[in-house]
């Protein structure tokens, strides 16, 4: 995989022609999100012939190697006990969630990744304080991220159950995946990659996925500004682990969210999405992504479906 | 507004026939779910035609005396302090929230009500423990609710800015709202209700709607069966307070989601869907609802979206 | 009460006096805890003669005007439910608490108070990240606060049942309070100031205490120096609401903590202690303040025990 | 080890005989407790002859392999930032823990434990809902803990680091500590068990403490009985793993807690008690337990303090 690697300096190189695009102006605070307009999500409304949805979340996840603070739901009442109203009683609970951990479902803002001091866009790191993002907070997609969604399901194209972890999903994966599931990926469309995380997941058990994860290499990161993509999905966090580009952690993040200014979804899950899309003999749906208004949030946990 | 008052044995007759009409057998656990259609979920797609989507949520609120247990975002992270690893910092946080509150939005599970013992279609109230509810939880809800949205606006129909706290919503209003709106609501679809709670809490502030509340007239349960709606949202939480049912604290509940397996949508927000829909000159509209993935959950926070 | 005010540059002289004395070197970080020495916690052990225990913690509070972020505690498995182990069945819960609320008694940490940019003795206000405190959290008083303790009893030594908001104790009050009470607070004592803030929310119900609460003029902090008290609780937050400094909103804050490095304990409850010492005709006692260890933490909920 | 096996049906003798003992009446609530008498109180205050005061509390712990579920700390506000009250800053945190964790020292309620439908002295299990205990929380011991705490130590005994997880402490080891320690328990002792679990702990790091632990015998049940104990403390969580009865999971918990009415305290840290014991040549010291004033809790974090 030595071939794979990325120099720090190619990286910066990267960075610096992606940032510079700077398509939307300095005020700019909805990135990639500017591709989608009124045309597209009509024509997203398109795509719906079979009138079946799936969700693209995996339920919330117990403690494991993958998962060190789980999220929690807790009772309030339970409606077998006496209840204080009179004729009714209820079930009730609260939850406990950590936006960003290595397994549950969710959304990344905007806010979420700082490079050489800044955010997306070049808003300092210094806007996310204690009280939250001041700028750049997951409720700048409040009205939902809605468009046409197209799933690219990488270890189909190698005829492998899952790609193992470490393995890169790089551009020219992307375009061959296109070709062989005869779906070509297009300007505001909500791009969903498949590297087998979760099928993985399900048959080997959890692992400690900060050290070892599929992801989508670098490179793919000009083919997503090419594509003019809205958001990105995977089934793992987009970023593989170790990172092949020395001296940054998570480059996707970096390329993706600060960069292009695109929302990542991360740890989706497409196992019901895989057969629908196989039924339908197609890889293209209308998507609807409803992050949870969390003002100054970073992210949010998030279920988004896929309407076939 | 004694005429609105219902009796407990009216109540319970209603009650009753509501129940007693049994449409998907004893196993079923979807309940009014089960309205929504492939046909149908094609033909919602078919309301789209501006390609614009708002949302209906409320951003997540402060403490108050409508909030007496307010959710809570917290940061785990700066992107202004030192990484912990190279090249990229990060922005993250973690929240929690009480699912059932009387001011954050959010959709109610099936197994949310019991009453005589017993949850939508008899289910033992004791199938929710501290672990959960092992029925009729809110993953059953996990592929989103999807269909058409139909927005009945009744401050609008009465010429008020919002129906004062105790006023009711009754099965003629919907209807008469419906005719004003050149709109008719039918099977499969997905219903909102604005009573103006929300503009009333903007420019009054908040109160304690634990004790005061407009909402729906239990009369309006039979509305909702006929036309068979698949969902029913609203700006307060659908019931009034005080109940005009004798020893029934919530009977809009009970009758909704314990006899009618209907999925309620509390606290929501229509102030961005009411000019929407104006510019628009429709009312109706495709609906999106996204519950969390919460096994076990009696309901989840939501941002539902309606796409124009 | 226009007497009672001191000028900013009266404060700010006050501050640099105490400040001034640096009586423990730059690289302190126990502050007045020092002043506890081996042979005072021995002393203070003799202080049990009756062999009566009394809490100084008052119970964990509901949400109210002065509790709007309440803690809570949720259940998390029912002891009349299924076991998931042979034989015995549990009942077990979790907490979740803001630790600086204007209810719940708690613990102060010296990273506390910032004032003029830094903390304690001089540690940078920096020293507390999103990780919390690298340097003067509650870890260092993991060894407990173990002293004699004296009551000083205010609405005693007025003729009254408690304070009204806004009202302060000054030094002086302190000094008469000691000579009516036959009591003299010397060095390494744990002092405790009644305000009577828990009998007045008790018989008139919770207030906003942000904005009016008794508590000490800061004065008093001359009077802490000087006895060398090794700790300050209150059955207030010690501050009075509105403030008497202009521009300084808590003055005794920061003169006791981040002048004095004083650990302050606010909103204690002297309820049970008082008939207590009545009976004992004695105002002082050993007492026994053990925050949770808590790595990071800028204080603890607590319950102080004084051993009569 | 076969040797150290308990059967069910002495077990279930053991526990009659324990429970039969009825010392304190139907309506008692504070079980073994009741043996802290004044007199005792003052006499463990004359056990302060150095004045040194020790923890014997865990810092709060990451998550691993025994805390699938680990408390957090997390940053409210932030002294570096600018603050929201004139002149002054602050530091402000909010933890949330689950209070019977097996990392995390905590003391259990006697509602803790159910055994055949009943709580300790009856009570029904049923007493503890979603709400909390109604009888038997923690607030029962509201004024703290307070008695001559002694310490046996048996790894010292046994010549070795530590036990290895399933060995037993049996009531013939704890008799002979106290010869080889020159200490002996007594009536209205806090009886301390060192098994060594922390410094394994510390050396081997965590491992999976549900599987496998070192604790106490169920036949030290009965030496606490005679001694009259009035709590019990443990490095570990007093019970081995796996359990020496067939059919019940933790015989210790339901014999201490169950039938005797001790509160236990568990995954204490004795790592400066016994250096500080060893320098005093004395294992016997006054002990404070200050559980937080949680009502209905079934128990609290602590940190009980030993004062030599």
């Amino acid at each position: 995989m030595n071939d794979s690697k990325m120099s720090a300096a190619s990286f910066r190189a990267l960075y610096d022609r992606l940032r510079g695009q700077d398509l939307w102006g300095p005020d700019d605070r909805r990135g990639a999100l500017n591709h989608i307009t009124p045309q597209r999500v009509i024509a997203a409304a398109g795509e719906v012939r079979a009138g079946r949805t799936v969700t693209l979340a995996a339920p919330l996840a117990r403690s494991g190697p993958d998962n060190p603070e789980p999220g929690a739901r807790h009772m309030k009442r339970l409606p077998a006990e006496p209840s204080d109203v009179p004729g009714v009683s209820f079930a009730a609970d609260q939850i406990t969630m950590s936006v960003h951990g290595d397994v549950d479902s969710h959304i990344d803002a905007l806010c979420h990744v700082s490079y050489g001091g800044t955010l997306y866009n070049g808003v300092p790191a210094g806007a996310v304080t204690s009280q939250g993002a001041a700028e750049l907070s997951i409720e700048d997609a409040r009205d939902g991220i809605v468009g046409r969604g197209v799933l690219l399901d990488i270890p189909r194209l190698r005829g492998v159950p899952w790609l193992e972890p470490g393995e890169h999903v790089t551009a020219a994966d992307l375009a061959a995946a296109e070709q062989a599931q005869h779906v070509a990926v297009g300007p505001g469309d909500l791009l969903f990659v498949r590297v087998g995380h979760r099928r993985r997941r399900g048959e080997l058990g959890p692992w400690e996925v900060a050290r070892s994860r599929a992801g989508l290499h670098p490179d793919a990161a000009e083919y997503l500004a090419e594509r003019q993509v809205a958001a990105l999905g995977c089934d793992s966090n987009s970023d593989t682990a170790p990172s092949v580009v020395d001296g940054v952690a998570f480059p996707m993040h970096v390329l993706a969210i600060n960069a292009l200014g695109l929302h990542l979804l991360d740890y989706l899950q497409f196992d019901e999405l895989v057969p629908a899309c196989e039924t339908a003999a197609r890889w293209s749906f209308l998507s609807v992504i409803a992050p949870l208004r969390l003002p100054g949030g970073t992210g949010s946990p998030v279920n988004p479906i896929a309407i076939l």
